[in-house]
Order: structure tokens, then sequence, then C-alpha cells
């Protein structure tokens, strides 16, 4: 590899060093896994400072383009590889896109099988929007989204108990690109972030693609701790933070009212924004739906996502979000600049489900089905061996998280299961800290209650073994 | 507005003054049009060197987020709004997603209208996927594209002339997806991005967004002049070069076959990439069908986007891209990353519809179409005051150029003709220079040919008039 530094340029020598290493990473002129050269090697060869070239591979590892061995080195990172536990996963998790786990029991995927999309129904408002609108169906939507659908969302948020102006909807071809316009938007290079501890990857993707400093705040039952967040905020410059408040990804948890309303007077006092990402407060199994965070928002500061991919159909590219008023056309142009704007059948379909009612029905269907797995699972957990432990005891959504013993070998028990044909997601997938969590999420949105029966049986197997 | 500087953080101190200001601006905090203070304010206020303000005041300025005024200051730069000649566009031009030219004979748009899409055999071909596929039509589909729907766009490239692996054929939500994946990928802060002059403007927002310095090259009626461009990359480091190599927008100029040859001749020699941007080949009025830069590409380095918005229907968000193979992981990373997948339903409908050959029938019918009023606007053309002339002669596409005398007030006709009901796009929502050029943009997507004896008249009057 050929490298060069001009000292006559305006751009520092580190930067100049990260942008080659970069591009020769991404045009996999540096292979997966080599090793790049000692610290002591290319400084002497380019006659720079040491130092620069620690900054350089700093940047690089922050991006999770390579990673460090202890004693050894750097290596490139592989590109995303969600299911291998090894290496880096380049902070992409094709979760619920690989088609490896699509035979055997996948306690992996968070999304539900296609037997279970109203297709009937769908259908027939696509036909109902092509008879009515022709041609209409297919121009440019505003950037902001199809006007009509924004309306029947606004009366679909009011049910829910937050109510909003129709300006401030913004929709979007999924939750994903919610967080990536609002991480474009918002974040720059430096700029810090926080998040949960564990938390969903693809946030984490976004915000590492703005160059963001990520610091992440383990979860208790009810939020994480606002004091040790304080202490935080009081010595750093934060300009977000993202959460999921009900039935998290991956731990289950929802935030008590307690935290929340801590949480919205922090934000207060030292000025950030937050995202509220929700796509699972409708599945709730104890007691009644969760309130958003957004409902208690009094000075503007949240931004809700919401999303129904869980619920409804994931390949339809169809979520929400509801903005503070003076962000709306910042993120309109980023909508714009992103893809213009979401496709109109789509929008003009889901709008008549929605007006229609489909939707409502069918979530609750969806709740009742979901329900039954969710307490069958529970049970199979409860009879693991000892140490195998539920992190927390959720009280809807999709997933469990579960904890291990320190000495317990996680890598073997994964390796294990996908041979026996189980599969489930590793902790390391959900952490900012590229290293090895003691814990494991097990989803039951993929799988039928013969399934989860005949899964969890044989999990129990193999801990026993193990 | 509270300014706050921390000579102890490692955040450069201009940095630091960038970020507060340009939060304020998005967050509209500070508003359209308002002043800043006077860098000499800003500079006695903080205790800061007057530099370090002018560099933070440069970095917003070049992000378009602030504008100045010879003589008189810097002041907030208003959000997109592109029909309007004055201020500032934040590189947001939302030319076919506005409303306000619904009615009126529209020359501005560039996109068909909707009596023009063939609703009825994708009505059949969505029921039938529909029909066969069932749920699966809403499953999240591979990052990079459905599978059958890119061994499709393969045969319809092979038809083309360009053969490629289906493994380098990535499905995106239109080109402008396309561009923006491309730039958050190969384009870092800093980074040096060239195109042509005049140029679509949405491509410049994307490179905008990620903080590249872009550098424009004005067009000749076959292709930028290679001679001025090597001066160029002898002194510039260049990683990125965005064209549109067939009846360009605006100028509908199509690159000689020795200029696309000279061009890769030095890309080879300067070691960067071309993005070949191909919406409208398929419209070719005079002699045949442009041949692509990348049928001319042996060392992949071009990477071909391909749209259908100008010939099939925009709002199905459907295009995809052919990528130099070290590229393929990289992009399938980002486009996880900004939305996961395309819509599955779209990608399988568009997939029978080009299977069944109704593409090919489609577009060609929109061929004959759009030649009788690219041939009407073109007589209209020369029958315009001397001193208005078309800048080229375009073999095909949907645009006209036409330069106008250097004293000519573009303003006021533009406002003229609005008023009268004519809408057309002036020159400097392709400009990468915020300033006046003395050229405006005719498209005859939107009209059909009784609107362009009418509207064409009625701008000769004007121009009479003026």
């Amino acid at each position: 590899m050929l490298l060069k530094i001009d000292q006559e340029r305006k751009t520092s020598l580190y930067i100049q060093l990260y942008k080659q290493l970069k591009r020769a990473i991404i045009e996999n002129r540096l292979t997966a896994n080599s090793k790049l050269p000692p610290i002591r090697v290319i400084a002497d060869e380019l006659e720079i400072n040491p130092a620069t070239v620690v900054k350089a591979y700093n940047l690089l590892e922050r991006e999770e383009l390579i990673y460090k061995k202890v004693g050894s080195g750097s290596y490139v990172s592989p590109p995303g590889k969600p299911y291998i536990l090894r290496g880096s996963n380049r902070s992409v998790l094709i979760e619920d896109t690989d088609e490896e786990l699509t035979s055997g029991i996948n306690f992996a995927s968070a999304t539900p099988t296609p037997d279970l999309f109203p297709v009937v129904d769908f259908k027939k408002v696509i036909n109902r929007v092509l008879d009515r609108d022709g041609g209409e169906s297919f121009v440019y939507q505003k950037s902001q989204g199809y006007y009509p659908l924004r309306e029947s969302i606004q009366i679909y948020l009011h049910e829910l108990g937050i109510d909003q102006e129709v300006k401030r909807i913004q929709v979007v071809s999924g939750a994903q690109q919610a967080i990536d316009l609002l991480a474009r938007t918002l974040v720059d290079f430096d700029d810090r972030v926080i998040v949960e501890e564990p938390t969903y990857s693809g946030a984490l993707s976004a915000f590492l693609n703005r160059g963001a400093h990520i610091s992440s705040f383990p979860l208790e039952h009810d939020g994480i701790d606002l004091d040790s967040l304080e202490n935080f905020l009081m010595a750093e410059d934060v300009s977000l933070i993202y959460i999921m408040t009900s039935f998290q990804n991956p731990t289950g948890i929802t935030w008590s009212r307690e935290k929340k309303e801590g949480l919205l007077r922090l934000a207060s006092r030292y000025n950030f924004l937050i995202i509220e990402d929700d796509c699972l407060s409708d599945l709730y199994y104890r007691g009644k739906r969760p309130i958003s965070l957004k409902s208690y928002d009094l000075e503007d500061r949240v931004i809700y996502i919401k999303s129904f991919s869980k619920v409804f159909m994931p390949g339809l590219r169809m979520a929400f979000m509801v903005l503070p008023e003076n962000l709306i056309p910042a993120i309109q142009a980023a909508k714009y600049t992103a893809d213009i704007s979401c496709s109109g059948l789509s929008q003009r379909a889901f709008d008549l489900y929605l007006r229609e009612g489909f939707l409502n029905t069918h979530i609750e269907k969806m709740r009742e089905l979901f329900k039954r797995r969710f307490q069958l699972m529970e049970r199979k957990i409860n009879s693991f061996p000892s140490g195998i432990k539920l992190a927390f005891r959720p009280g809807g959504g999709l997933y469990f998280w579960l904890t291990l013993p320190d000495d317990f070998n996680l890598e073997k028990f994964y390796l294990l299961a996908l041979k026996k044909g189980v599969a489930f997601l590793p902790g390391r997938l959900f952490s900012i800290k590229d290293k090895e969590l003691p814990c494991f999420r097990l989803s039951f949105a993929a799988v039928d209650e013969n399934e989860i029966e005949e899964g969890m049986d044989l999990l129990n197997q193999l801990l026993c073994q193990i």
C-alpha cells in the first residue's frame, strides 16, 4: 500500500492518513482481517510523529473500520456478518434480512412471519387506491409525505393520547430511515450522542456514520440511572439521546413515569433533544399500553418515531415521526436529499388501511397471538438451569434478554445451537462496546408455539450440557 | 443568542463556534434572513481571534446555512424555496414535489404527468404478485434488493450493451438515493468532488451534506473540457466526479465518445471514481441511443446509476446502480443504515413488469410522444427574439437550456411569466455558485402539445416586451 503525506496541505496530517487508509478499506484494497503496519513503521516511512498515526488509527477504530487485538496490533474489520461472533460487525446488523436462518427455529428475527400479514385486506385497499387515483398513485409525493396519510396518522396518534398538528408529522421509509435522517441533521463529526446499553445496532450505525462519539448508560428495569447520566451531562456537551421507552430492544424494559419525567427535566436543564423510538408499544400483555415520553413533553424536546414493521408488514417500509416544530424544515430537506419522498402507492394504500380501521383490528389480533407466545416462552425460560436468568421481566414486546454466568462460553453455546437449527442473537450485537456481553436475546416474532416448545427444550438441553 | 467557547476542550475553537451557530440555525433559533453579529463583535465577546470567527462563518457558508452580502455582513439562509430567485435555496430544490405549479403551464417539472403512466399494466402485475407471493410480498428484502429483480435488471442492461454480474447490481429508492449512498460512502469532510456546470442540484445537496468541497467545470457541447480538468487534477486530490453523459440535466448535452475515453484515462492516471447518472438515455430522438460511459469502463472506475422516474413512474421510487466490485459491501452497509431495504412489493411488481417486456413497450411509446413535443418546442425556441438562444442543440431528453443577453433581467422575466401562469426554472438552481446565471431551463415532460404552443407563444411575447 502506498501512503502519501503532504506537509504543505491545509488538511492535518492525521486526517490525510486516516482518509487514505479509510479509502483503501472501503475499496477493499486492504482486505478483511489483514494486519495494518505497526505505528512505528508508518511513522518512520512517512517521517511523521507516531502520535499522528495513533490519531488516524483511533479514528478508524471509532468507525469500526479496524479493530485492535491486545499485544498484537490493528486489523481491518470484515464487513457486517452479524451471526458470527468473531471480529467486528462494522456496526451493521442484518438481523432481519439474512436468509441463512429461513430454515430451523428462528429466535433471532424480530419481525413477524408472512403468514401473519393481512394480505387480503391490504390487496383490497391497494386496488381501491388504484381505481380511485389512477396515475396519481405514482406521482412524486411531498417530501413530508402524502397529506391525507399524515391526517390519518394524526387521528391514530390522538387515540394513543398524543395530540399533534399535521405539519409536525413526517412520513419515512421505516424507523431506520427516521433515525438516519435525524443523525444527518442533528449529529456532526465529534458530537456526543447518548444511548441505552444494550441498544439497537441500526441506531449505532447511523450515529457512527456521522462521526459521533457514542456514550452508553446501562439499563435498569425502569430506564437508565439518571444520577449517573446527570454527572456525565455536567462534564460533557451532549446534543442527543436515543432511547426506546416501551419494551425496549433487546431488554424488553419499559421506562417508568418517574424516569420519563426526570429525563425531560435533564433535557431542559442541559439543553438536548431526545429520540423516542417506538415500534412495540402496541404489544402490551400485562396492564395497559405504556404512555409515551412524547405525551409528557411540554418543551418540544422529544422526537417521536413510530414504526409498524414489527406489528404489521416490515417490507412495506412505512413509519413516521413527530417533529419538534423548529426541526420541520431541516428534516424535510434531509428527506429530500436522502430519497426525495416515500412511495406514493404505499402511502395511499396505508392511508386507506388506517382510515378504514383495519390497522387497529389487525394489531389486536397480533397482540392476542403474541401474548400466547410470550407466556409460553417465559414459562420455558423459567425452567432453564439456574444461572441462566431473565435480566428483566418485560410487560410486553417481542424479546427476552437473558444473562449468563461470567464463565459461561457463549460462543460455544451459540454455535452448538445453530448447528441444531436454533438461532438467537448474542449480546454483543447490541453493544457499542465491541466485547462479548454475557447475554443473549430471544425473540418470538418469527416462531409459532410449536417451534417455541421445541426450540426452547433444545436450548435447555444444550444449556444443561455446557 | 448565547455563545460559549471552552478553551479547555479538545475541539478547536472555530469548530465549537460553528457547531453552536449551526445548531441555532437548524433549530430555527436564528431565523431566516436575520443578520449574524459582526465578526469583531463575536471575537470581542468571546475573547477569541477574529480569524477564528471567520473560519466558523466560512464553514457555515459552505453548507449554505448562511449567505454573505457584500459590504453588509452575513445572514441566515432561508430553507429551500426553489421557485423564488432571491436568497439561498440551501441546496434543496423541490422542483418536482411543489404543488404551487399544478395549475398553469409547467415547463419547470421534469417528470411526466400521471395520464402517461401505464397504470392498467402495472395494476395487473401488482395483483399477479400478490396472488403469487402472498405475505412474502411484504417481508424485508435483502439490502441489495430482491434477487429476481436484480436478474431482470441484468438482462435489461445486457440489451443496452452493458454486461454486468448480478452481484454488482444494487436496487435503490430512486437515483437521488443512489447519489446519497455514494456520497456517504465515498465522500468525507473536506474531500474534493467535481461536477458539471450547470448540474442537478440534488447531487450538490448530497455532496454538501458530507461537507465536501465542490468544484465545477463548464460544459461544452460534448462534455467538460478535459485539459482544464487535468490541470486541476495535477494540483488537487479528487476522489469523485459526478456527471450525466446522456441528455444532461439541465443542458441536454451528450458526452462524445472521445471525451468519455479521455475522462476514463484521467480517472486511471489520477485515481478517482466516476458517477454516471443516467435517467434519460432512452429518450433519443436523432440517431441512436447514446452509449454509456460504463460500456467503455475497463478498470471498474464507473458507478452507473439508472433511474426510471423520467420515463416511467417517479412515485414508485425505483432505480438501481451498477457498482465496482470493491464497493459492493460498503454500499450494501450504507443502504442498510439508510433504510434497510426497498419496498418488497414495488420490487416484485417492477420485476414482473420488466420480465414481461412491458417496460420496453412503454418506453418506445414515451419516446414517440416526447419526440413530438421536443420538435415542437425546438421550433418555438427558434422563433424567440434574437439574443435568447439555445445553448446547445440536444439530441434527446426532456430539456432545453437557453442563454440570455448579459443585461437581461431574468428575475423580472421569471416573475412575469409566473404571473401569466407559465413556470420554468432559472439558471442558478443548477449552479454550485450561488449567483444568477443568465440562463434558464425549459422542460416538456409535464406539458402536452397544446400547452407547448400556448406557453411558448406567451414566453415569446414576454421576451419581446422586456
